[in-house]
C-alpha cells in the first residue's frame, strides 16, 4: 500500500540536479517505498528524436501517483517549443488547473524588500494562479507575417466553469488557514468581460464561505502592495498569466525563486499533479552545483501534503525552514544544501 | 507666440487638488502665458447628464497644445465606464502610442527596497508603453453570461506598424540617455504570435541603432529584476498591459506613485498630448489636503520638455528634487507641497 509511483522529469539545465536533490531528501523522509520512472524530456531528446512530449509518454505519465519537475527550457530550442509542448502540455492534459505557489518569508532569509519597515509581520501567502485558461490557450494568430503589415492577436480564454474550480478551492485554503482571506486579482475596469466573470465568481462562491473575507485588487495595485504592504496578503487567486507574473514578485520579495515551490494540481486523485520549482533551468550555472535545490525540496514537501502524507511534509518544511535560519551567507553546493536538509528531516 | 494652451482635466477624487498644485508650479516657473480651459469630466457629470466625454468636448481638446489631467474613477461608476469612455477614449481618439513613465529614485525618497544592498547605484529608468493596442483595445466579449456556461474573451491586438512606432521612440530615448541600453518586456514563450512580433521588432529597429545595446526579459522574470536589481534596466519597451503592471512595481520601488509622472505622447505636435500623475483618484482621502501632488507636478515637467521649454522643465524637476531631498518625515498638505515646490522654481 505505501509505494509513491512517481514520475520524474528532470529536464533542462539544472534541472537533474535540483530534482536528484529532491528525491534525496524525499527518499529521507518517506516511510513509502518510492518507485521512480524518469522520462528523458527536453532540450536534448528534441534535438536527437524532435520529440518533446510523446503521447506514449504522456499516457504513462497518466500512470503515476504525482509527477517531480526539474525544470525545461533551452536557449537552443526555439522560444514556446518545449514550453507549449512540453510544459503547458503536461498542465493542460492533465488539466492542473490549480497552480498553487505559496510565498512565504521563513526566518533567516534575506528579503530585497527593507523588511523591518515593509513587512514588520512577515509575509506569508499563498497564490492559487488557474492553470488551464487566460491567455495560455494558445489561442492565437498572426498575418502578413514579416511585412509592415503584420497583425498578431493573443486570446484569453476564460470560462464560468474554469473559474468556479479555482476559486473555490481558493477559498477553501483560504477557510483552511488563520487569516481566512481572499483576494482576486485581475483589471477589470479595462479587460471587462473577463473581469467581471472572475468577479461575479468571487462573488458568487465566496457566498458558500461567509466565514471567509474576500476583497479585490487590480493587478496593477497589486505590484504596488506586494513591494510595500505584502502581509496584507493571505491567499490570493488569478487568471493564468496574472498569476504568472504575480508569483514572480512574491518569489522575490520571499528570498527569490531559488526557494520558490510549486504545484500544479488537478484534484481528482486519480489524475496525477506535477509539482516543481519555478524558477527556470538556468542553463548559465547548470552542471556547476551552483544551483539551490530548496524549492524542488518544498516542492517535494507540497508533493507528499497533495499526497495525504501531512506528517512528512510537514517534516520536510521543518527541515529546510531549520537550514534556512542558520544558512548564513556561506556557499554551499547543490549536493550539500540537499544533504544538509536530508540529514534534518 | 509664448502662451501655452492647456486643457485641465481635473477629474475625480483628489485629481482636481493635485491640478490646482500641478498648475501653481507651472505658472511659477513659465515665462509663457497659461491659456487655461477647464473640463468638467468624471463621476460627477456621468451622474448628472449621463456623458463621459461628449465629441464636441474632444474636438475642443484636439485644439490645445497639451492636456493635464488629475485621475478618473469614483467607485460610485461601474468600473470600467470612465476608464473606458474617458481615459482610454482620450489616449486611443488622440493616438497617444508613446505612454512614457520615468521611474528615478530621488535622493531623500524612502524606497520600500533595501537600497543599499539591491540597488547600490540608484534606480533611474523609463518605460516606454505602448499605448494604444494590446488587450486595451476592448476587443472582447462574452456568452451566455451569468450561466455555469459563460465564456468571455479579450483580445490582444498587436501590429508592426503599432509595435514598431514605439520601439523606434523607444530607442531614440535610450540613444539620448547615458546607459543607452533598451529592454524588451514580452512574455514569447507563450504569448508566441505577439512576442514574436515584438522581438523580431525590436531586432529589426534596434539596426538602426547600433550605439544602443538592446535585450529581453520575460515579464515576469522583469518583476524579480525590478525587486532585486532595479539598476540592470535604463529604458523599457513593452505592451499596454505588460506596460501597465511593470511601470506600477518601478513606481513603487521609486518611492511609489505619489512621485510617478507619466505622458500620453502623441509625437505629431499637431496633437495634444496628455499629461498626468500614474496614480489614481484615492476617493477615501479625496478634499482632505492630503494627496501628494508630486506626481502631477513631475507630470507637468514632462508636459514643459514635450513642449520644447526644456529649461523650465529642469527648474520643476530641479525644484521637486530639493523638495524631496529636504522632506523627510514631516506631514505637509497638498496646498503646502505646492507652495514649497513652487517657491523654489
Ligand atoms: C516557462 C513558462 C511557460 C512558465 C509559465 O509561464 O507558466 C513559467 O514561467 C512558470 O511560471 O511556471
Ligand atoms: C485607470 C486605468 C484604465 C489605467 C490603465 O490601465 O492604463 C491606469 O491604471 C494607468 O496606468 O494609467
Amino acid at each position: 500500500a505505501d509505494t509513491i509511483n512517481l514520475a520524474v522529469i528532470g529536464g533542462d539545465g539544472i534541472g537533474p540536479e535540483v530534482v536528484a536533490e529532491g528525491l534525496k531528501v524525499l527518499d529521507a523522509v518517506s516511510d513509502a517505498k518510492v518507485e521512480r520512472t524518469e522520462y528523458d524530456l527536453g532540450a536534448r531528446r528534441w534535438h536527437a528524436t524532435g520529440e518533446t512530449l510523446p503521447d506514449s509518454v504522456l499516457e504513462e505519465l497518466r500512470g503515476h501517483d504525482a509527477i517531480l519537475l526539474g525544470a525545461i527550457g533551452d536557449p537552443s530550442v526555439p522560444s514556446g517549443v518545449l514550453e507549449r509542448q512540453l510544459l503547458l502540455r503536461i498542465r493542460f492534459e492533465l488539466d492542473h488547473h490549480v497552480n498553487l505557489r505559496p510565498a512565504k518569508l521563513f526566518p533567516g532569509v534575506a528579503s530585497p524588500l527593507d523588511v523591518a519597515r515593509v513587512a514588520p509581520d512577515g509575509i506569508d501567502l499563498v497564490v492559487v494562479r488557474e492553470g488551464t485558461e487566460g491567455p495560455y490557450t494558445g489561442n492565437g494568430g498572426a498575418l502578413r507575417v514579416g511585412t509592415p503589415n503584420e497583425l498578431a492577436t493573443e486570446v484569453s480564454v476564460n470560462t464560468r466553469f474554469g473559474a468556479e474550480r479555482v476559486v473555490r478551492d481558493a477559498f477553501a485554503r483560504a477557510q483552511a488557514r488563520e487569516r481566512k482571506k481572499l483576494t482576486l486579482l485581475h483589471k477589470h475596469n479595462v479587460l471587462s468581460y473577463a473581469g467581471h466573470l472572475w468577479r461575479r465568481t468571487v462573488e458568487e462562491v465566496g457566498a458558500e464561505f461567509p466565514d471567509v473575507s474576500h476583497d479585490y485588487a487590480h493587478i496593477d495595485a497589486a505590484m504596488i502592495y506586494l513591494a510595500t504592504d505584502p502581509g496584507r496578503f493571505d491567499v490570493i487567486v488569478t487568471d493564468n498569466l496574472f498569476g504568472d507574473i504575480v508569483t514572480d514578485l512574491a518569489a522575490a520579495v520571499t528570498g527569490g525563486i531559488g526557494l520558490a515551490a510549486s504545484g500544479n494540481i488537478n484534484p481528482d486523485r486519480s489524475v496525477p499533479s506535477m509539482f516543481e520549482p519555478v524558477h527556470g533551468s538556468a542553463p548559465d550555472i547548470a552542471g556547476q552545483g551552483k544551483a539551490d535545490p530548496t524549492a524542488t525540496i518544498l516542492s517535494v514537501a507540497m508533493l507528499l501534503q497533495h499526497l495525504g502524507r501531512d506528517e512528512e511534509s510537514a517534516r520536510v518544511e521543518a527541515a529546510v525552514a531549520a537550514d534556512l535560519a542558520e544558512r548564513g551567507s556561506a556557499v554551499r553546493s547543490t549536493t550539500q544544501i540537499g544533504d544538509a536538509i536530508a540529514a534534518r528531516v
